[in-house]
């Protein structure tokens, strides 16, 4: 029985989701069945999914789009819940090799899901189930229980590329 | 008309060569012309390999295989070399929107290419071509010349992840 992995990509750096995209497409050659559910992001780039159709991967986005500004979050946080509460159904429904839980960082870091029942659910998971969290910010806790954590730190990212970006097919 | 981007991953971390892998699938899902050239490893995984052919894309490994210990190195040098020159091909060659050249700042930190040459032919590259590179400690001049730097940066490896590593489908 092969030990499942709880792996956390965070920091301020690029690469996060797209380090758990390149897991996944590695993941589905080895035959496994996977998962991707996107917290916050109403909905993924359409080169992601066209690329993810090819391979029969779906990606569920769970998110109310960008909440930035808008002073009543009501309906993004009851969002967040119902998604939190579809990804504890899969965790343990033995369904899936490999679950990525895109973005769920920032929930949990603005108090809009619980760490430790989180952690309790991921605690609980079918043996086996690898799952990756990507996002800024991760709670220690979430730190402390994970097997592999990598801190995605930003080094170069001058003015004339953000200004650039997001470019098709390089939407870091 | 689109500038192209040149991309470096460096750092101890895990997912540098992963997070290249999955900005290809979302290139390839905006139907732009990639390319993946492996520096030192002989070959990538078979799930990696699976997955990329059923999206149409093939990954050239340049590399004669692990050096580790191995006390003449003069055909890991020369197939280094070799590599490069067919990079540097491809570079100016206008067939590819974005080339990933995997592990490249490896022979660079060995002094097996040129770092001054090397950097001279990615700007000369074709314009409009995004270029990703990975590997640990790329050289300083290498991040003077790119766009854009991350560092992935371990924070949690613990002894019984490596022990179990490399799993199938969750090769970091």
């Amino acid at each position: 029985m092969t030990q499942g992995l709880l792996i956390v990509n965070t920091g301020d750096g690029k690469g996060k989701t797209t380090a758990a995209l390149g897991l996944l497409v590695r993941a589905v050659g080895h035959g496994m069945r996977v998962g991707m559910l996107q917290f916050v992001k109403r909905g993924t780039s359409a080169g992601e999914h066209r690329a993810l159709e090819a391979l029969g991967v779906e990606i569920v986005p769970l998110g109310a789009g960008c909440t930035l500004g808008r002073e009543d979050t009501a309906l993004d946080e009851q969002k967040a819940r119902e998604g939190w509460d579809r990804c504890a159904q899969l965790l343990s429904s033995g369904a899936y090799d490999a679950l990525i839980f895109d973005e769920l960082t920032l929930p949990l870091s603005w108090g809009w899901l619980d760490v430790r029942e989180v952690i309790a659910a991921l605690q609980r998971r079918t043996p086996g189930t690898h799952v990756v969290i990507t996002g800024r910010d991760a709670p220690p806790s979430l730190i402390d229980a994970a097997d592999l954590v990598t801190e995605m730190r930003m080094v170069k990212h001058p003015y004339h590329v953000s200004r650039l970006a997001p470019q098709a097919g390089i939407e870091w």
